[in-house]
């Protein structure tokens, strides 16, 4: 008789799962700091980790795991293959390729487009409920490939968009006002990255537009710098790459509170790249990001920002933009 | 056109829960300190609560609610119609009648468990893949009625049971030792209350024995009063009911702790009351603390103590009244 | 040698206190909801209770102490004796007596003024560079009181306001749109209580005014009835004692995020009661709610809101009818 | 006037720091795992980062920064100067060079000496009151040079030791026996790597001794293979630096947990480097890991556990070796 079984009764086996499992595609280090953020800060003790990096795969795995003592017993699992995956919540996908050098941005787009076809199909084969979060970049339009290349219904597939842009514009913020960024409320909305569009009119301490204390805010004859913040958000990442090679902290957790609002269905008021078709005049089938209500069955509404005719202009620029890429792509 | 048509476009319904709910019965001292153990700690951010008393349950469940912006949006429903359970994946009852003055041990018996006649059938109805888990009083034998009434496999019924008292145990401990409750390591088995057992041979510090550091410990002879600590533990409900009038807090916070270990499938390991029929020479149907493993299908796992001659006395003659007294209850 | 001498090398005495104390005077169902508050979510481990009803105050410590060992090793103190309190970062005050049938609101106050010249010079002396946090009501005037009491800098003494209205606020908005309370954003100003003010100006959702998508909202042409929420916030308190007999969980609830704020120098923004003389062109020297940044030195700034002339009229006869109540109370 | 002034009423400066501040001092992957372990798990949201490479350390704060909004607002500094470490309870350090190939290891041993040279001083400068938190290695050694640098008292210079070889065990018994890692009990004590010392008699599941239930555990006539999980917590490292080219997450969680120990004085015990003379019959001046009781002191106490003498011999034979190698070094 084994050591277990003279120590253990057996009474039934264990389930699987709980029923909070979270896919992780990609353990870069975006993938790993998603995972991280969500393991430390309990939003799921369960995770299974997928790449193609068989060595950095397991590599990965066994270093949580070696520290599940101080993680309230999270199951981590990891595999090549996708049957590790079966019945999770939530999917995030952060696996991609990187630019070439010389290389134009469809060409870089219709190899990402390729690597999601490999992914998402597998991933709706053993999940066909889950949410999906797409965080590889272009992530808009990576986000409007997963949806169509999935089946799912629009509000089941998200992308991370203009949430991780929105959390470093309330820190910049905060730290002009010297208020707590939890306290400094502001949207980013739009394309992810460059183009993203600040929505100056929402931004308020304590429900005080900073418009109304200071008319001038964001303008040309702004002698404060506010215009400054925003540009400081847009160079934000290129700063963080040229400094430290990449980012992964901040994303990680802006991920991690995307993945609690949907785990607890929350309800709650994030924004993030949704099919944004029908709103503030944009007739293209595309992704950007707006400030959506997030629960657990994803996107289930879309907040409406009065938006200025710049703002307007800028979103619709971008959704032109992404529509003719899309048109060029081969799903 | 209304102010949320004109703030929101609904995209899809809201799911009614994320797959997390618990139901609390009963909204006493011990129900309440239960709910808002779990809503505090972060275990569950669903609960349902069901009372037969309107305006009180009313009331508990309004003052929860007024705290769900510092909840983390918990949900808090509340009603005397069981349809409010639906889906719980875990149902805990506080429920029962207290002993009138002048009546039998029996009588008392016989009413609470026409009051479990009352709640277990309609919770089973409304969540038939729920685990019960009880804490009325006399918790062992109500666990026993209530896998009875319910028709649930034993692995799903589980009573609260010692898991308090071993708490209680332990914080005693660590005030004679100057160390953690948390680390230091205990057991107290059978049945809760005045006949439980603390298991002397595995409480340790680190792995070391306290009886191999000091052989007389608990005994006749120890004159460091070791055994005076699971006197105390004893005494412990009856003096805080008298200093007090009712126990709360560390009930509240262990019950808490059984659902963690339930809704996120730890597989740890926690003293509660479980059919032990099979172990310990104790061959009568009866239900009683010992060591189980925790997960999402309850307790999976009864981890085999040796125990001493004294113990196993104690342990059987527990079983044998409870034998007697099931025997005579009308289920 | 005993067994704890065998057992441990004792290499250096331990530490009173981590430096996080927290005193809370009174252990009523508002005391003892602020003390579960702040241990079970990690506010604080380190509680000193305070009260004159001394077997009271030993079981709900025992309570507390009972429950430790889930409560990441909490130390519990409690004690008639104030030197237990010695060292606090911040002391909340709940005690205080109530109406007695027919006594005048003055007379109140002044039985009231009496409890805390009993209290904070005894709190002031073995914690001097403390913060006060008052919640005993009429929470305004006595924390006038407390402040002229303590000697302490005006930053310091801090009334728990209309923290827990405007939770109220959030809450109701929430299922009146369907958006997670967190989500929803409103201020509710002034006098805590019948008199408060809700600032509709700020209230938003992603910085979308309500009142820019319905600028009838809250006024007597307003057919959906958002007025009424500001009402059902004042009645909830009546409601709540009503139904159970006392309001607990969502008064610690809104104690311990403030209890957060300042213990972990958030400088965030909260709706607390502090000297507003200078502020809304008050000149009385009173203390009434307006949002307020909270940090480790206490309230560092206040946020200047625009108010209408109905809110500024509202907030100026609270003043008033304070400024007349503290001139007839004896210091 | 600008925004600020016209938003805020300046009541009083802010404090600089809650008194939880954490300096780490290294930004490679162990450090920033420590620093995220801890942000996100809120044992600290106060923390200094310390490098030389200036571009690396920027951007590793910048990424923290941007991701506060989901830290609670977490305070995040970073510099090269040491002054921004001022007033720090705790200091982990995890700087050090790398071996060169065919370095000896007195030689590298030498190398990190120097590092530490230039690091402790200036620490101990900045915050004399500070708790130092050796994790660089060789991490023995190391430590005992950090101590005689430092000045400080034996019980305030602590090395990670073998926590982490601790929870490598727990988690590999926890798959071995199904059982949650929290819940699988062992110490490795002795020297950190190759040479530590796993004390099977204290190995147990809820108290119950895994060399009771099974005499041969381990031992050279054990056809279960337990010895082999002390052989794979050895190899554990090797194994994931293979893998992935480094460790971080284990050993930043693992820090976090003394983290929180020491900053919330909880007297816990955990498997750490201490001054061990005089314990176990070793009379050098050397660390090495036993179980200890954690506080805001540091170490308060050493768990005296009962050794075979093979373990002894363990033992005493890496204190010999640690002696001999300290002569050698020039402090």
């Amino acid at each position: 008789m084994s050591t277990v079984d003279k120590l253990l009764r057996n009474v039934i086996s264990k389930d699987e799962t709980n029923g909070n499992k979270v896919t992780i595609v990609g353990v870069g280090q975006v993938g790993m700091a998603c995972a991280f953020s969500i393991l430390t800060q309990g939003v799921s003790n369960d995770i299974a980790l997928i790449d193609m990096m068989e060595d950095k795969l397991k590599g990965e795995m066994m270093d949580l795991q070696h520290g599940s003592t101080f993680l309230r017993n999270a199951k981590i699992r990891a595999s090549k293959d996708y049957s590790v995956t079966a019945g999770s919540k939530l999917c995030i996908v952060t696996a991609g390729v990187r630019q070439r050098e010389g290389e134009s941005r469809l060409d870089l787009v219709q190899r990402n487009t390729d690597v999601m076809k490999f992914i998402i199909p597998k991933l709706v084969k053993y999940s066909p409920n889950t949410i999906l979060l797409i965080v590889s970049n272009p992530v808009d339009l990576l986000t409007y490939v997963a949806w169509k290349l999935s089946g799912l219904p629009k509000n089941r597939v998200i992308g991370s968009g203009t949430n991780l842009d929105s959390s470093r514009f309330r820190f910049l913020m905060s730290e002009k006002l010297g208020i707590a960024p939890t306290s400094c409320h502001g949207f980013i909305i739009g394309e992810h990255g460059d183009s993203s569009v600040p929505v100056w009119s929402g931004v308020n301490i304590a429900g005080v537009r900073l418009r109304d204390v200071n008319p001038k805010i964001a303008t040309e004859i702004d002698d404060e710098g506010w215009a400054a913040v925003h540009e400081q958000v847009v160079q934000s990442a290129y700063e963080v790459i040229k400094l430290k090679g990449y980012t992964s902290w901040a994303i990680g957790l802006s991920i991690a509170s995307l993945a609690h609002a949907i785990l607890t269905n929350a309800s709650s008021v994030h924004a993030v790249s949704t099919l944004i078709k029908g709103e503030h005049g944009i007739e293209h089938e595309v992704f950007l990001s707006l400030p959506c209500v997030l629960g657990a069955a994803g996107v289930t509404d879309i907040v409406r920002q009065p938006l200025t005719d710049v703002e307007l202009k800028a979103l619709n620029k971008s959704a032109e933009l992404m529509a003719n890429v899309q048109e060029e792509l081969k799903l």
